[in-house]
């Protein structure tokens, strides 16, 4: 690549909308429906102020956190986002080492373009876990989920808000294929050996999932299940009375129900029902490093990053999602100097209260 | 037509600027004043949230809901809307065999450019209802019950929000006259064998209907009466102690008095006020499967969608009308899955919130 | 003229702004500061949503409004504007002819470019009022309502938000210099003898005016002296406690001190505090015949209209005030029919409300 | 320079857009992250209505204002703002003398690019603070504070918000260094010889200042010593329990952390919290005469102005700047006589409330 890197969030994000075709590039891109909540997941950080503290040494910077009962270099993780291959060549290998460069945390989607086994591969030594779509044949996802196992997943991601695929014209008006569908390997283990559009792969998922499901998963795999797409305190306690290890707070990145909460509305009900219980994350819209003190402050343990990831990928490859991850981390080190609190831990509710400009 | 129709909405809406004289469009696409009611009847639904639960089954949707004391396949209507032969050569028989199609209840308006039998000779599978609009000749509006009855027509919907005619400006720079007029079978026999203005279209209604009326239509008909265009909780109160037998909650698409509440803000108010005693349904600015979702959470029993069956009409014809209903239909099959509400029936003010965006 | 006249204060307003030159067209247009209060004149109307009733006979609308213990046959005033030789040759005469033929009640400027007794020989059947800026040279001030008195105006209405001239860029950037001073008939009484800047006919003005001032002025004229310029309860009160007939809630139309309330915002707070005593009067932004309606709604006997009857008077001259001035008299119309109050003195509170868009 | 200058601020900020190198004015006009608080600082005056009074003898206005127990002529201070000599040849002697042309208190910047014994001598007759960094060089700092108790400056102005540099994209962006860095006299006594880029300069600042330093150098100068850089109650309170002064509420021009509070936003807690102890300032978008009314009547005893000199300096030289505060002062004058208060010491919160647009 000739070009330099973009120096910011917004570079790549512009950059990756010029190199990407139309259509990957909507369907990353894009939203449900009127795209209000595709919007809302970042104005919806926006609308919330941090209030400083000033006079704190804050020389050392100190951004770790604890998610299932384990310390994690900082909170910030790589979100589960399909088909990495049409950002990259390298697929999710690239990701899953950007992700392991900068000490994130990654979560393998089940719509991977790369085995659950050559991920980990990639970057034996980056912490992983696995999301999993629940697929109508569900000797795909027992597969799927006994390869995470075996190959050193950390915990199961289990995605709760796409029974059916959302509406999506982006993807409508584009004919947006998925080429290379036969190359994700869930999706030729339900038999598919031709391209399939969205509304094709969205049938594949079972939309029959209930609670009970969520104990079946943790018995099986022995992994702990963490559910994403919890919006909602009556559904965050009912992850935590069915064994979760923890909810993503989440809309699916605006792309399943338009006009739903974005994360940082949802989060602190949730956190308020089961923060004490079990781990709560975060994700949608997170592009800056305020935007992550301000999810720690509402009792997030961590965050995950989505497009942006996908932006780096789609601009720079591996060394793309690593400059976009490492970007952020910087900027998280300069929002907790600023915010007076050294110590991610020590992100409290006082930290953050609704903007006078919202 | 060598085109292919548009897959969404807003294609519709686009392709049929582009298709209609500016005469009819503007008629059709204006509202009163500065039309701050006609754009809020779209945004007020936008500033509701829907609260989404997950992990219910949903693999089967149930769409039916019970007005007037019948089951209907799904609560989207087609809301009376006037000279339909403007968007399309078959007029409302078109709009009748595209409602019949799609299982939708069909209300005809008293300004429709097809008789009230031809237009139920069009689909006599179809359900349908009747709009009056009470005339200063009341012989005509006789003339228009009676016809109503004789064909099948199961319920009067009286529109009690034109005594007088909004300030409708597009209309006056467009100087738009219904050079059809003779065509209009209620028109026409108020004795009128020239174009006419909307004004004088205006000037043909009775301003001095009030509350007895409701009775009195009751009894000559022998039919249920819905009185359309309340927005209050105690014009409810009266229209239900009056004999009513549901209300629309409606502002006439923003198209007669400008800046009062959209249909989505008096919905509650209406409901708690007659929902127990008396059907709600509600009108404006509906575009979306959510839309759809919000208004029965609110309490609604059905919705009436006006402008973009015109759309449907005046790109496609029969089958472009048919085509947006549709499209709505799945939207709503794909918001009830997503609400973790199978059964549109079973929706509640619990799913839905003030948004945190409005 | 060729053109026809346009239909609607938009159109108006639109081709005032290409007839008129730069200098006057800047000086009737702007407002102080950056014009926020200038723009929330309009925009606060709207901010209110009006409740309206169905099923009222409304065949015969009633508009007439008590003011100062007089009926008058409808609430739309003209209110005082200077100079409107800068709008049309005939000037203020044009404007007196204008309020007649419409039978409104015209409040004739302190500085307008028209004797105080050739605007009463212009229509002297119509019912006017005098506005008094009180001038340093108290002899001039005394001229000008000796003159009121003898020529039939019925009330002063003195202006006490311009005890210095606010900050008005548009005038400073355009160098506005009315080069008519001399032909002002109250300037001319100063001594001056050449051309002004809005800076130098502010200086004229006495900026030490006190509460004991209304009543010298009532007692001196044996007139009743209404207050212009009030936007407090505080205010308000000590009006009618030194003898005032009634207050204009008024922000001299966004030109003196910007980020002050609109009219509609404070007319609630001055009608609770005085409305029982005396007579309330709000100006600015009313642009629709539903502003008018909420203006009585919320307690106003009248509405003033100032820079829509400039509008006509620079496209129609005497006409065009008038047809400006009809426009709205006919939305009134509509606007009580269809918010279902016939009788203007019957609306209330009750038909008002915050609107949800706002 | 042929051209006059401009009239108004408006005019200063676009002919500063022209006359300056797109780095340092880059730097000027940016701020943090999204710049969500720069923009915030104007929008937050903005959203506070003033209440005024009328009819109170305002023929003579008095903007004294007493700070540190001196009285001053006007509230409107000169913000210590950094690099003058990017802006005009002269540098910050320019700005001294504009600053005491005008009566304004001036506040040399630690980052001055005139030495603190140079900005004192070009003005020998103005009153003067010095705002000072803590460099983790302490000598430096000890050396700037006490050429600052040399040459009669009269307190210093400690800032606290700034323990790490803010992320700033315009200076990423346009690779914006200080090529002057060796002719800052406080860089310079920190060893550099060469340009440094923002976040060099940065890194020189000591991030682990605390309380206690207040004291100590209130000790150490004999001078009072103002915190500048509290948005938060509690910081207000900890910073007086330490011997401060004053504090000036600020955000450092949404420079520093994005998303923070406006200060017209944060200082009612402030005031509350400790405007009864010491002295409350606030700085931050303050661009007209209004909004000094505002921050007054909301407690603060003067407001800094910072960008709007530099569009002076960078215009004009120290006529410009004298230009801009002389600009503001009138406006000060006429928003006092237009509000009422004659007496800037007067003002109070019964003066100021939410604006309903906002």
């Amino acid at each position: 690549m000739s070009e330099e890197l973009p120096l910011t969030l917004t570079g790549y994000a512009e950059r990756a909308a010029e190199v990407l075709d139309a259509g990957p590039h909507g369907y990353y891109a894009g939203g449900a429906g009127d795209e209000v909540t595709l919007r809302d997941n970042v104005d919806a950080w926006r609308r919330l102020a941090i209030r400083p503290r000033v006079m704190v040494d804050v020389a050392a910077v100190d951004r770790r956190t604890t998610v299932l009962g384990r310390e994690r270099p900082h909170p910030l993780f790589v979100a589960p986002t399909a088909f990495h291959r049409l950002a990259t060549p390298e697929g999710e290998r690239a990701t899953a080492r950007a992700a392991a460069q900068t000490r994130s945390l990654y979560c393998l989607s089940s719509l991977a373009t790369t085995s659950v086994a050559d991920a980990a591969a990639a970057a034996p030594e980056g912490a992983r876990w696995f999301q999993l779509y629940v697929f109508r044949d569900r000797a795909v996802s027992d597969e799927l989920v006994a390869a995470a196992v075996e190959h050193g997943y950390e915990a199961i991601v289990l995605t709760v808000d796409l029974p059916v695929l959302g509406v999506r014209e982006r993807d409508v008006a584009s004919g947006f294929v998925i080429e290379e569908s036969t190359a994700i390997p869930s999706v030729r283990a339900t038999g598919h050996d031709r391209g399939l559009n969205m509304l094709e792969v969205g049938e594949l998922i079972d939309a029959s999932l209930t609670w009970p499901d969520v104990e079946r998963f943790a018995t099986q795999s022995g992994l702990p299940v963490i559910v994403k797409g919890v919006l909602t305190a009556q559904d965050a306690h009912l992850a935590a009375e069915h064994g979760a290890a923890g909810v993503v707070v989440s809309n699916h990145g605006g792309r399943q129900l338009d006009t739903v909460l974005a994360g940082a509305d949802a989060l602190p009900e949730v956190v308020e029902a089961v923060g004490e219980r079990i781990d709560v994350i975060v994700d949608g819209g997170i592009r800056r490093g305020t935007d992550v003190v301000k999810a720690l402050a509402l009792g997030a343990r961590a965050v995950c990053v989505g497009r942006p990831v996908l932006w780096g990928l789609a601009v720079g490859g591996e060394a793309g999602a690593a400059a976009v991850l490492s970007i952020l981390l910087a900027e998280l080190d300069t929002a907790l100097a600023l915010t007076g609190v050294p110590r991610a831990a020590d992100l409290g509710a006082e930290h953050v209260q609704r903007a006078p400009w919202a």
